[in-house]
């Protein structure tokens, strides 16, 4: 076998941009210094275009479930009648945090394969007027479906529930218009379409859950957005931060601006497209329906899945993703999110295809996609 | 003026060697993947050494406070008795997180110039058997103590509590003997004497820590240490990881192994002595007796703390940290620990004879203590 080089083919954490990854190299400095007083709140705020939102964006050092911990940590009190939409792994884990939290936890449940359905969402709530939060999962990694959750915002009403959105493997990757759609709480982290290694969240409210937050009685210190305001004020963070990934964001943002936000959503769209064209070329089965497929991550059927995709990264280097929950085993999961492009996918379709001896169908089948694009 | 270096001399972060910076800007992997299931128990493990535990020690992608919000979170139930030994801001900070998680705090305040008094806590104790969990801290930042935390635990005497210690900028800068000196559960983080950048919390606990873990009734997720023991069986961390900090704790580990732990203690005790002798020969007063004094870091009085400093740091490029707490504007703190010797020491020193123009004197006291070592 040849000497190959690893490609990182996962939903998350993604390949880091060498700009980026030297970032993370530089000296430490003094997170109560000058120098991180100034840079801080500027990168920041240059993160509010991305959510959508006029409102302040906060940085929490720890994974994305750290970021979403710190919604439901701000907003749950034991008994909050709360709404979970569950379509996969990570909705799952919004109706886990809001019973750890002691929440009252209502859940709609939908197939592990397609997109949250706003009427059914719309019909839950005309029935519990009582239900002050709704809990929802943009993009969903484990099942490859983006929930529309624009869709979710205005199947809402005038209900009062504020609507809280895991945009972790989403945001940068998908458009967020927090503002104008109304939502309340966007939650990502720095490892997806941001683009750094793992080791930040982040998170935005509206002036609305800002308000609601003050009634919250849950136990919380690190995750407590009251500090975070505070010290972002004055350009600090309340707990010494990831100091680096500040550094990172400068660098990924510059690249993402560069591109222009448009030109990076279209390419993730192209990517899903190339993706999808490529893997119905090969006879595979893909888990997602177009109206719902995810364009950050694939789902690709497979009765082998795990030895498929094991076999694959010996031999080539590339790593795809296992499935999740009820698709351990039987799905295998490829990520086209942040630092990737349309010749990536082209590789990974071409491992595909040499795995398969079905050699060309896949790449070509995904260059016509590309080329008429 | 000329052109300076940047010197962070403050108590964490700390500066980090270059071998460990480069660990930083390594590509991602996967944190599902064999090679980090592979790295990521063996690395940790070798952390036991420096807890003095033969206990499994796990990582919490987050700050020093996180990993102490951790004990607290997987410890005190609403209502759980517990004593917060005082005597400054981190001493503080244990109260206010047991505080948020409603436990029923006592507390017991010591000056914020010296040590926990074993005595008065074995008093308190005596008189307080329903206290079910203890919280000190090692090494006090804000006040440059070092508290004598086997004392504390020798105090305790066969009373149930257990003994919780932030060692957040003690461990691998002073001596911990977890299980021969019975602490139960030991807090530390990475960008203290770890030498490495912001971004994990490390934890151990005691069998009796463990048992007693099960019990409790706080609402918590991403603290969740059981999450965290389940997944270090199979080599994972539950959510994903700071991975740059398990490639950088490689390495870092090597450095001090290299070293030897004894070498690497008598180190952080000669800068100690250095610095003392060397502020005492420039006349002005340091914060803390002999008795108590860090290895780590050094407070020193100085009636226009900040202005001095900051001119120091805008002079020379040398970077000291403020007072905390009490001691805002009054003192200031020079950080001796990690990657530091007894040269950045005489450093320090020079600038500080340089702006007080008493040419050589603290540098010739220190000198002399660094050649009768």
């Amino acid at each position: 076998m040849y000497r190959f080089k690893p490609e990182l083919r996962i939903p998350g954490p993604v390949p880091v941009p060498s700009e980026v990854s030297l970032q993370m190299a530089r000296p430490v400095i003094n997170h109560r210094g000058a120098v991180f007083k100034e840079r801080f709140p500027a990168v920041l705020s240059r993160l509010q275009l991305i959510f959508g939102t006029k409102n302040p964006v906060y940085m929490i050092t720890g994974s994305g479930t750290a970021g979403m911990e710190t919604a439901v940590a701000n907003l749950v009190s034991p008994g909050t009648p709360v709404l979970c939409l569950v379509g996969g792994f990570f909705g799952k884990r919004w109706a886990e945090l809001c019973t750890a939290y002691k929440a009252q936890v209502h859940v709609l449940e939908f197939p592990w394969d397609r997109g949250v359905d706003p009427d059914q969402v719309a019909e839950f709530l005309q029935q519990h007027p009582e239900i002050e939060l709704i809990f929802v999962v943009y993009n969903e990694s484990s099942t490859a479906v983006l929930n529309d959750v624009q869709a979710v915002a205005k199947a809402r009403g005038d209900h009062q529930a504020l609507l809280v959105v895991d945009a972790v493997s989403a945001l940068g990757g998908a458009p967020c218009e927090m503002d104008a759609w109304g939502l309340d709480v966007v939650v990502s982290a720095a490892q997806k379409c941001l683009m750094m290694p793992p080791g930040a969240a982040f998170i935005a409210l509206s002036e609305r859950a800002r308000a609601y937050l003050e009634k919250c009685d849950s136990s919380r210190y690190y995750f407590d957005l009251r500090k975070y305001e505070q010290f972002l004020a004055k350009g600090e963070t309340p707990f010494t931060p990831n100091i680096h990934i500040v550094f990172a964001l400068e660098e990924t943002l510059k690249m993402l601006e560069t591109e222009g936000l448009d030109n990076v959503y279209a390419r993730h769209a192209l990517m899903r497209d190339m993706t999808r064209a490529g893997i119905r070329a090969l006879g595979l089965e893909l888990l997602v329906s177009d109206r719902d497929a995810s364009p950050t991550l694939t789902a690709v059927k497979h009765p082998q899945a795990d030895e498929f995709r094991q076999r694959i990264r010996k031999k080539y280097g590339v790593e795809f993703a296992g499935g999740q929950g009820t698709h351990a085993g039987k799905v295998f999961r490829i990520g086209h999110m942040g630092y990737a492009t349309p010749l990536d996918v082209l590789t990974a379709l071409a491992v595909l295809e040499v795995e398969l001896q079905k050699f060309g169908q896949a790449t070509e089948a995904a260059e016509r996609v590309l080329a008429a694009r």
